[in-house]
């Protein structure tokens, strides 16, 4: 019966893509989820099944697109891609050296992106993420800078962009230099620039009508390097899904000529850099509440609308298996916390009460991860975590360590990666790997996504869809 | 230049595909990588493009088709398929429990393949592999059995279906049935049925003319279970391009009907199981000269040809990367055997010379894998190589590790091992993995696998598009 429903559904989004075939898009939507390989995709459609008690998959909203092939991420200077060139290929057409943002691998010539040639053509620009907007991925799509690295620099050519929309968790350099010099704050920058700045969304709400461009951030007294992951979120809390829905409504107000919006699912990343799996499911099911919100708003303008997701690559290596034919993913449901989260839990114990037991240890573990009370857990691995145990709260030896985005307790770590073993999940690293990304489309200028293709030619097909000048 | 080129053909395709949407195929050809995850494929892309000496992609034959997705693998009792509930989703639509051929999974009722739905509509059907015909994948399209291991029976229902070409490396059960009873040799049953049964191709081309359907093993001195690995091929010896035009040849004979054709690359999953990654490269490569076959004849035929590539499932989940940001798969190139080949050697040397000497078999093992001479080895990667010459040559232990298709020499096993992590490549396990399968198409119908499917869908699909009834 299920079954059913979908063929038809493939069958009525199909018949549409053919309808449609000819249109142009006035409203584009380039959704990036950070590191989301295909096993990221594939492994959360697997737990979403699993929770449902059933062998399978339970699509996402984007799995149902009409269109769905996959591209290759390599960069110009290394078989595995960064961030700054992987996103620098989605957002300009070009590849480029690892670390580079908007420029050439010479980093003398910068490169014009999709959302700029859409400025041009008079569309509305919004670029979004779950991270700080002055990361690798949203850079790429307004700056143009040799280095990833130098965030003042990046942040500040999004006062000569004249984008409409920005939204993050905030920013993570305000005033000094790459060379370490103390320059004018940003935030003087965007104002100057005309921009609005808004801190959380009632103070979007509040400004919303008398501003003309917006940079929205989280509220004040959050972290501005990411909003929360999505597992760790509490009700309030901002996200991703609510800030594409202000972007959608920002761009659309007083607005006949149509939009280009980015949004970037940052986190994927993150949590694939750390190995943790759960985290991970929760944050492409995040990614993919975001994708609802430009769905729904696809439903409304069918014949208008471009929705195109992607990734820049692919983090981690993660493979649905270890060994057996089966998948336990419902194992990952009693992880409770993200890895780093339980990290802090653990680092506060560890120095606020140096004296605490293994067994004492043991119940916070079962009490955020299921271990030993939900899950059961064999000799081997209960050695691991002890030896890390012993390690840092007894010889206050190697406690913690250094993933990319991450300095987590050890222990901890090799906690959730008994759970993964448990889930059946592997990983290969904690960087990125050379996977194929998946490519979704649907709408207007779809069919032109249905091979396989370079990470490159989507902003290409994007231009040409839309008649952009790239 | 080269990308303008490929950019020129890509829209050609396209076109063709659109143009030729509204037609109806008569010449199908469904060629299954077993064990060709989305991976198998990248990394020969990349293997390739590194041989040129250039970061990026080679593309493969059907690296350029049109049309490319994905597909989910799943079977109805396990998260990760087996080959034969693989094969038989490819072959009949439907899902059914891993170990089970053609018949659905209480085991009662037997379902029709899209062979024989070809079959009734009056196409002529062949069915070919690189392993012995009476193998899951080549079973799954004409035999209906409780068992894939009932290899004396899937073999009798060769003689039941009037298929007219059949090819691999021959069959693994003449005449015991599985309850252990001696029973008509399958050679008698197939001649009895009206087949040729051609040894080789110079057998094959003398018995060809007056040859009706034809059973063409390889010649009788050789191993029946498969084909040799490529790598492992000398001139003369048998191989899957050969079978391809040999069974185009078969079946295009006084024809004016269409043919269907499934040629499975079988040993893509074997090697894959070794985690043997030089000899899978190989193997990809191999069928994608097989596909060159079909491809050619598509040319030819271009309006009533259609071609699908796809795979049963992904084998040892394997990754592009393990840490580093680089890939090195040109160290690949100094493998000159496969894992079994060498371990073969170094069988005969251990039973035959057991006082050889570490330097001794680290030439062996400099010759077969480059290993010392053009590959640097750390101090790590030696012990764990010379910790199993230990253990096999002095202390006569655990000399052989199993994998499922072979029983390799633990030492060559750590040699290749050795040789994957300096190419950057992972493997997750000795398993398959529920990772998506690729699926590419071009010609009559593939404008119906633009989305991600399942694997029950492409059968169904391919009935569609040439109107037979599954």
């Amino acid at each position: 019966m299920i079954k059913r429903t979908l063929a038809t559904t493939f069958f009525y989004l199909a018949s549409l893509s053919i309808l449609f075939a000819q249109n142009k898009p006035k409203y584009i939507f380039y959704m990036i989820g950070d590191g989301m390989g295909l096993n990221q995709v594939n492994s959360t459609e697997v737990y979403l099944a699993d929770l449902e008690n059933r062998i399978g998959l339970k699509p996402l909203v984007f799995s149902l697109f009409p269109v769905a092939t996959f591209a290759s991420t390599y960069s110009l200077s290394n078989g595995i891609t960064d961030s700054a060139a992987g996103g620098t290929a989605l957002a300009v057409g070009s590849k480029t050296k690892n670390g580079v943002i908007g420029m050439d691998s010479t980093q003398t010539k910068p490169l014009k992106s999709i959302a700029y040639a859409a400025k041009e053509k008079g569309l509305k620009v919004g670029i979004t993420t779950s991270v700080s907007i002055d990361h690798a991925t949203p850079a790429s799509f307004y700056a143009h800078q040799t280095s990833r690295n130098k965030y003042y620099e990046i942040a500040t050519d999004i006062a000569k962009s004249n984008f409409d929309f920005f939204g993050g968790s905030g920013f993570l350099n305000h005033n000094t230099t790459a060379s370490k010099e103390t320059a004018t704050p940003i935030f003087t920058l965007f104002e100057k620039s005309g921009y609005t700045l808004a801190f959380g969304k009632s103070d979007y709400n509040r400004l919303k009508t008398k501003a003309d461009k917006i940079i929205l951030m989280n509220n004040k007294d959050t972290d501005p390097e990411s909003l929360k992951f999505a597992i760790d979120q509490k009700d309030g809390d901002l996200n991703l899904k609510e800030i594409t829905e202000v972007a959608i409504e920002s761009l659309t107000k007083n607005n006949d000529k149509g939009f280009f919006l980015m949004v970037e699912g940052g986190k994927i990343d993150w949590s694939s850099h750390s190995n943790d799996a759960a985290t991970t499911l929760h944050e492409v099911v995040d990614f993919n509440n975001s994708v609802q919100a430009a769905y729904d708003f696809y439903l409304k303008h069918p014949e208008e609308t471009l929705i195109i997701i992607t990734a820049d690559h692919e983090t981690g290596g993660m493979t649905l298996g270890n060994g057996s034919s089966n998948l336990n993913f419902k194992a990952l449901v009693n992880q409770k916390v993200s890895q780093g989260e339980l990290s802090k839990i653990i680092t506060k114990i560890r120095v606020e009460q140096p004296k605490t037991t293994w067994e004492q240890i043991k119940s916070v573990l079962a009490e955020n991860l299921g271990l030993w009370t939900k899950i059961k857990v064999n000799e081997r691995q209960e050695k691991s975590m002890f030896q890390a145990y012993e390690n840092s709260f007894i010889k206050h030896v190697n406690a913690t360590e250094k993933s990319l985005y991450a300095n987590d307790e050890k222990l901890v770590a090799e906690a959730v990666k008994t759970l993964n073993e448990v889930a059946n999940i592997s990983w290969a690293s904690g960087n990125h790997s050379a996977g194929y990304v998946p490519v979704y489309a649907i709408g207007a200028g779809s069919e032109l996504f249905t091979h396989k293709m370079e990470n490159t030619d989507i902003p290409k097909k994007i231009a040409q869809a839309a008649e952009l000048s790239l």
